[in-house]
Parts: structure tokens; sequence; C-alpha cells
């Protein structure tokens, strides 16, 4: 699938309003996505808050399970790690997600997110574990 | 501190427009919390999202912070873990938090989350550790 | 299944030639079990190391998904996420696991974790889920 | 410090009476480690075990603190997340492991696991926090 194609999807899935995020790239088992900034992922102290960049992550990883299975919209996160390593300057949230393990019933994948503010400073590492559905 | 103080001071810190969540309950080493319902927390499926209940669990172990330190807006979450056990039905986000370890330097919390739809139903199982700030 | 049916069954698996571990109690989502202390469990500054404790967790783990569903040797590990919150003595381990939530391809579960030195602290918290066979 | 160094005070710091690990490279932010296959590390079914994968791992990362800050031996695992990927055939394990994010308080790293039986196979993807002590 494009970056376009996937981008769709999503949008479609969501019955999004607005634009949720841009897919800037996709190569097998790659995906880097921008979410543009908005007031409300800010929290005290004038950083990204911990749910807008948890946010990002799923998304980023929710693109990479449709890039690799088409529209399917059914996979469902079933376990997620974050690890926040710096502060987050207010700015667009980009992530890249890569592929660590696609299997038949869990995909296991990695994000890694930015912030348009300090574009080479790592904020936050995921990773994620998407649970597929079973083929009838 | 009591319930209302809690939920005063997190709204504070947030600047918050817009009621964020009502402190149902503080105890030692425990706060429980409800996040209500609303149409952006969905995803595709017709369930409560990913974003939405890290949201939760992220204010629920925040209010446990602040109701053992004061007023201490610049904890900072370092690292989370959320396993994701059942689809959450549209409703408020009720998420329990109770205290497993509080060090010096962390602050290691467990949250167990629920629909109003399905008050039975854990839906998702949280462990975080927040950084809290050196003492001058 | 008993304690002892437990028991024998993880011995059993393991072909062990020595003690590994003593269930000493098993009720529905709940197992308590400990491990013997060895000399290995050290780690330099004379503590239990990450490993025996991960190890304690597994097995514990493991003994609650035995527990529920029987001669279950082939279930996996998936995902375990450990927080070490408090510096273990020499002593045996004594973990209790207690399910959080038994699915048809999942179990996700914890386990809490003491050193018989100090038998009321804490010194690892942890979540963990398990693959489960799929029926035929 | 060298590879040869590393793996020297790795095994000075356990008073190890055999040869534990093998360090075969050192770069910044990278070791590259070798566990020697022992059949200890076996679990029912004929694969390496959880617990021998989290010992590689914690070892791989603590051999990356190591390189980083010196004689360290007081670095302490405050949290470390596993997703074990595919089932590990008997080897020697091999480890690699990379420094994400070296703060003043913490490290964080990630660890990739390979079994020699397979040395091209991820078998587990290791995120794990160093508490990291506190300078006098």
């Amino acid at each position: 699938m494009t970056a376009q194609q996937v981008e769709d999807l999503i949008h479609l899935g969501f019955a999004a309003k607005r634009k949720m995020l841009a897919i800037e790239e996709v190569r097998p088992h790659y995906v880097r996505a921008r979410l543009p900034y908005r007031d409300s992922m800010l929290r005290p102290g004038n950083v990204l808050s911990g749910p807008a960049l948890f946010s990002a992550a799923d998304l980023v990883m929710y693109a990479l399970v449709l890039s690799h299975l088409g529209p399917e919209l059914m996979a469902v996160t079933a376990n997620c790690n974050i690890n926040f390593v710096a502060k987050a300057k207010p700015g667009d949230i980009v992530g890249e997600g890569r592929m660590i393990k696609l299997g038949r019933r869990l995909a296991v994948m990695e994000a890694l997110l930015y912030s348009s503010a300090e574009p080479e400073t790592l904020v936050a590492h995921v990773t994620g574990s998407y649970a597929l559905p079973v083929k009838g």
C-alpha cells in the first residue's frame, strides 16, 4: 500500500472530521507518520503529554499493521510499553514505526517518537503487540 | 488531601476549560477516579480507544502521586506498561489507582480500568513509574 | 488441581533433578509458591538477582496457567514486564500469582515477589501474558 | 573500555567460577555478547527458557552500562519489558545491546536476542531501565 492509501484508510476507519495524521513514508516493515500539533496535546510545564505521545505511537503502529495486512480495521492493541526518555517540546509528533515480528496471531512493533521542535531528540520509545484477527 | 483537593489541583495544573475527571475516593495509597464519556474517546468498532484508556490511567496515577506528595506538578511519567484485556464499551472510564512502591526517586503504581457500561469487567491493567523531583 | 498436583506437573515437565519450587497454595485465580534459596541466585551486592526473580515470577505464572488448564505444558510466555521495587535480601523467593484475565488466546497475569528474609517487603511486581495453545 | 575489560569486570563482580559470557564487541552505545549454551537453559519443548533469555538481556544491558560508566557495579535494574517473539532453539544466546537514552538517573536500553542455532531469527526484544547511582 502507498502512504496515501494507509492515510486514507485510517481516516476512513475513524470517520475523522479533521486530519489526524499524515503518513510520510511507507516501506516494508517501516512507517513514518506525523501528528500535527494541537494545544490539547500539552500538559503542565508546556510539554507534550504522555497520552498525546501514546496516541501517536498507537496510530503509527496501527498504520504499520494496515500497511502489511490491508483494510484490517479490527486489529486490537494487546500490550504496550512506553519509555518516556526526554521532555517533548511543543510541536508536531513524528513517529517511526518498525515491525519487530509479524506472526499469525500477534504483531510486535516498535515506535520511536520525536517532536518537530527538536527533531533529533528521541522523546519516547514504545513497543507494542497487536492481536491480529483470526482468519475464518 | 481530600478527593476535592486532588481534583482541583489537577484541573488547576492543566488550566482545564472542562471537567477532565472526578476524583471519587482518596485513601492512603489508593485513588478512584472517573473520566466522563466523550465521543472523541471512541475508535473504530465502537469501543473506547487505547489512548483514551491510557489517558485515564495516566491521570489516575498522577492523582495518586499528588495525593501523597501535595502540589507536585512536576512528577513525570518515566515508564508505563498497559495490558488491554477486554473491549471497553462506550461509557465513562472508571480507574482505580494503587501505590505499589513510593520511593525517593520513583513512584511505582498500578491502575485498573473499567467502563461504566460494564462496571464489573476489567478492560485494562496498567503499571507505571513516575520520576519524582529531586528535593533541593 | 491441588497444590501438590501442580508442583508435580512442573517438575515432570522440566525433568527436574532437584526441587525447583514448592507450591504452597492453589485457589481459583491464585497461586503462592516458594523457590528455595541457592547461592546462584545472588548478584554483586549480596542481593537476589533480576534473573532469579524473573525465574520465580515465570514459574509462578506458569503454575497459575497449569492450575487452570491442566497439563498445558505448551503455554508460552509472550510478554513480561517487571518492576524491581526493592533490593531482595538473600533468602527463598516467595511469589504470589494472580490471574488478571484468562482469555481464549492469552492469559494475563500478575506476580508479586518477596524474599523470605523480609517477607513483608515487596521486591518485584510482574505482569505477564502467556499465549495459550489453539485447541484443535 | 575494551570488550575484554568489560568482560573481566563482569566476571570480577560476580566472583564467577565459570565463564558467564564473552563480550564480542564494544562500541559507543553498543555491545554484543554471547552466553555459552548450558543444559540448564532449556525448558520443556527443548527450547531456551524465558529466564535464560532474560538473564542474557540483563547481562548485555549491564555490560552496556559498564562500558559507558566504568566499574559501576551498583547500577540496578528498575524496569524490564520482554517480548518473546520466536522459539529459541538450543544454542548459545547472542545479545545485542543498544543505548536508547543515557540520562543522569536512568539508562534506558534495548537488547535483541538470538540463538546461535538460528542466528538470523530474533527470539526476544527487550527494553530495560537501570537506575544509576547518585554521584556524591
